[in-house]
C-alpha cells in the first residue's frame, strides 16, 4: 500500500518519541532494543522510557532504592486490599493490579507529587537569593493556600515518630553527594521542611513519610514532579502484584473487607422513619 | 485498644506473609526495608516479593533483560492507546496507567501465561522420559486441544520472520547456562516448538515473539507460568507510563482514536431501514 | 477535506451499527435522539442500544425489575467495598465507579452468564424433545463439566433459604406470561434446576439467587447470555455510585478494608527463620 | 457467634444508610426490596439509591431523558474507543465496561459537574437580589476564574452550532413547569449562559452541549453538582457496553486505535542524534 497524504495524517495522530519500528527492527529513543536487552538494569530503563535520558551510576541506584522503598505497605492500604479482592472475583492478574493502581490518586499515591512541587517551588526561592529557612517558610505558605494544612509527604498515622523509609533513602542521597552526581540540596530542603513542621507542633517529630522521602529523591534526580505519581505507580505496582498473587492462591471466591459473618451497620438517614 | 478474640479474626482475615510492621518498623518476608533498600536492585525486589525467594546474579539478569524487553510496543498497541486517550481526559496519571494495565487480559498481556504452561508441560513430558521432538509434538496438541491452534508466544502480525526481542533474549539464556544457574533447556524447547510450527507452515519461518521469548526466561527461573503475566504487567507498566506521560504534555483535550475530521463509518443493521 | 480511499479505510476501521452522526443530528440504529429523548423510558433505551430492537410494555418491565433488583448487596460485597475505599484515595466519582465496575468478574458478577448458558442449553434440549426433568439433568451434567459442581445462580451464603429477590422476579415473570409477551418457560427451569440441586441436598432447600432469578429473566427476554453480564454491571453500577457518593460525603482520607488500629496478621512463610 | 464490641467497630468501620440486610431480608433505605422489584422502574431507583428520596413523576421522566440522551457519542470519544479495544483483548465485559468509565475523567465526564456547579452559582446569586443577567455575568467571571477560559458545558468540537439533545431535553424542562415539579429557572439560567457566551464571539451562536444541558435537568431535580459526574456515568454506560458488545462479536484481537498497515509516526526527541 503506497503512502497517502491522509495516511501520514492519520499516523501523525499518534506520532511519538518514545519508539520507532519497523519489521526486524524496535528503537526506543534511537537505540536498539538489541542494545538495551541485557545491558540495561529494569530501573535504568525506567529512566530512559519516561525522562528520554541516561542516567548515571550514583542516579540508578537512587532510582532503584526509591523504587525499592514503595513497593507496599501492606493490606491496610486502600489499593492492596482492593488488589486482594479483585483477586477473588474472577478477573486476570492484569485486572487485580490495574484496580490497585487506579486507586493510587491525590491522596493515596499522589502525594508524592505535591511534595516534589513544595520542593522545587523552595529551591526555586533559594535560587533567587532567599535562605534556607526563609525559602522554606515562604514555600510552606505558599503551597498550604493552594492544598490547604496538612503537608503532602510528611506525618505518618502508623509510623511515628520516624518511617523508617526516610532516614535511609535520605542517607543514601547523602552518600550519593561525594561522587558529584547529586548535590544534597534536596536532602536538605526535605528535613528543613520537616524540622519546621515539627516546631509547629511545639517541638513533638512528625515524621517524613515516604512520599517525602522519595520526593527527595526525584528532585535530587531532576525529574519533574507529576512522575513521581508515575514512578510511585510503578513502585507499588510490585507489592500490588505480590499481595494479588498470594491471594490468587488462597483460592477464596468474592472476599469482602471483613469476615463474612460480620455485617455493615446499618444507620438509617435522618429523616427516615 | 487491649486485642480480643474478635480483633484476631478480623486481623487474620488479611493475614499475609509479605509484609511485617510495627511502629518504625516494616520488614517484608522477614527482611527489614532498611537492609533492602539500597543492597537490592528494583528488578531483584521484584522477584523477591512476588516468589519470596533471592534469585542469584544471573537470574537477575535474567529478569532485568526480560522487563526490559517488554516495556513497550507503541501506540499500536491497545493498551498504550489507550493509557494516552486517558491521560487527555483530565484523569491522573495513575487512572491512564490503570486504564491500560487493565486490557492487558487473555490476548493481549496473558500469552505468555499460556505459552509458559506449554513450555512446562512440554519439560514435564521429558522428564517421564520423552525425548524433545516428541514432548514437543505432544505437547503442543494438548495445549492446542485446551486454548485452539494459534500458540500463544508465536507469530507477530509485523514482526517477520524475527521479532528481535527473541534471540537476544535466548542468547542471554544461553550465555548464562555456564554459571550453572540456568539450564538452557527451556531454551531449547522454545525453539523446538517454533522449529515445529514453522515446520507445520512448510519452512517458512515462524516469529518467537515477546511472549514466547520472556516465557523461556520465566521458566528458566521457575516462576509460575501465571506469574508471566503479572512480570508483563509491570514491565509494560513502564511504556504505558512513559506513553502517557508523553501525551501529557501535548495538553489535548479528549483524544480519540483517529483524528477528529475523520468520523467513524455507520453501517445500519441487516433489517434496518 | 475531501475524502480519499485512506480516509474511508480509516474510518471503516472504526465502523459501527449503533450511532450515525452528521453536525446537528445523532441517531442511534436509525432513530434520531430527539425522537427517542422524552420517549424512552431508560431501560427501555438500555434494551435497544444493546440490543438493537425495542422491547414490549411487559419485557420493559422485566428489565426494568431485574435492574432495580441487582442494584447493591452492601460493602461486604467486594465491588461495593473498593469503590467506597477508591472514593477516599483522590480520585474522581468515575474512577470509583470503574473500580467497582472492574471487579464484577466471572465469579463477582459473571454468574448470571453462565447461568444463562445453562438455561438456555436446557431450553434446547427441550427443543430437542425432552422433558423438563431430563433436559435439566443433562444440562446440569454438561455445565458442571465445564463449570465445575457450583452451579452459578444457585446457593447463598447469606439469604438462606430463600433469597427475597428471586420469588418476586419470578412472580413477576408468571404475571407476565398473560400478556403473552414472554412465555414461562425458563421461569419453570430456573424452578426446576433450584428443585434439582436441593433433592441433591437431600431436600434441603437451596436458594435461587440475584444471577439463577436475572438470568430466568434475561432468557425470558431471548436476551443473549453474554449481555446478563453487561446488565448486571450497569445495575450494580446504581449501587456503586451510591456508595462511594455516600462515603465521599464522610471526609474520610485513604479509608482501609478495617479500622485503622487493626493490623493485618502476619504468618511468616514455611521455611522462612 | 455473640457480638463484641470489637465486632461492633469492625462493623461500624463501613456502616452506611442504603442498605440493611438479614437472613430473607434486604431493604434500601428502610424499604424492601420486594416492594422496590415490579413498582419502580430503573430511573426511579437511581434517584432512590443516590439521592435518598422518591422523585415525583415529571422528575422522574427528566432524569430518564438526561439519561437517555446521554449514553453514547460514537467511537471518536475516547472512552468508547478504548472500552472497543479493550473487548479484543481478552478480558470481561465487565473490564471492558470499566476501561470506558474510568476515562470519563475531569475533562470528558466531569463538565457536567462543573457546569452545574456554575449554574447553581448563578442561582444563589439571583437568590441574594441580582438579576439574571448580572448573576449571569458575575457566575461565570467567578467560575472562570477557578476553572479557565473555556466554559464546561458550551461549545462542540463536531454539532455546530447546535448539540440537537439540548433544545429537546430544555424543551422537556418547559413542558415540565406546568405541573409545578420543576421551575424551569436553571433552564432560563442555561439560556442565559450560552447567550452571554454567543455574544461574546461577536454573535456567533455557541451550542450548549451535552453536558451543560444535562446540568440542566440535573440543577432542575435538585441533585448536588457531583453527582452529575456519576449519573453521566451510569448513562454513558450504555453506550460503551453497547460497542463494547458490538465490538465482540466481531471476532477481532488486539485492536488497535487505527488499521494495522499503518503505524505511528515517529519523531526524534530535540537533541537526538
Amino acid at each position: 500500500m503506497s503512502e497517502t497524504d491522509a495516511d501520514t495524517q492519520t499516523r501523525a495522530w499518534w506520532t511519538t518519541s518514545i519508539i520507532d519500528m519497523e519489521p526486524g527492527r524496535i528503537a526506543f529513543r534511537g537505540e536498539n532494543i538489541t542494545d538495551l536487552i541485557g545491558n540495561t538494569s529494569f530501573a535504568k530503563m525506567i529512566w530512559f522510557m519516561v525522562a528520554g535520558t541516561k542516567p548515571t551510576p550514583v542516579q540508578t541506584s537512587l532510582l532503584d532504592a526509591a523504587l525499592v522503598a514503595g513497593v507496599d505497605h501492606g493490606p491496610q492500604a486502600p489499593s492492596i486490599a482492593a488488589a486482594r479482592m479483585a483477586a477473588t472475583c474472577g478477573v486476570g492478574l492484569n485486572n487485580a493490579m490495574a484496580t490497585g493502581v487506579n486507586m493510587l490518586g491525590d491522596v493515596h499515591g499522589g502525594a508524592g507529587e505535591q511534595c516534589a512541587e513544595l520542593y522545587y517551588d523552595i529551591a526555586a526561592r533559594m535560587d533567587q537569593g532567599h535562605g534556607l529557612d526563609a525559602a522554606t517558610q515562604a514555600g510552606l505558605d505558599a503551597w498550604r493556600a493552594e492544598y490547604g494544612k496538612i503537608v503532602s509527604g510528611f506525618g505518618h498515622r502508623f509510623h511515628k515518630p520516624t518511617d523508617p523509609r526516610a532516614p535511609r533513602l535520605l542517607g543514601l542521597v547523602r552518600e550519593g553527594v561525594a561522587s558529584g552526581e547529586v548535590t544534597g540540596r534536596f536532602a536538605d530542603i526535605g528535613e528543613a521542611v520537616q524540622a519546621r513542621l515539627s516546631e509547629e507542633r511545639g517541638g513533638r517529630a512528625l515524621a517524613m513519610n515516604i512520599d517525602g522521602a522519595t520526593a527527595v529523591i526525584f528532585c535530587e534526580l531532576g525529574l519533574p514532579a507529576p512522575l513521581s505519581r508515575g514512578l510511585f505507580c510503578l513502585s507499588r505496582s510490585v507489592g500490588i502484584l505480590a499481595h494479588a498473587w498470594e491471594q490468587m492462591g488462597e483460592g477464596r471466591r468474592n472476599k469482602g473487607p471483613m469476615p463474612p459473618a460480620l455485617l455493615p451497620l446499618y444507620k438509617p438517614q435522618a429523616g427516615e422513619g
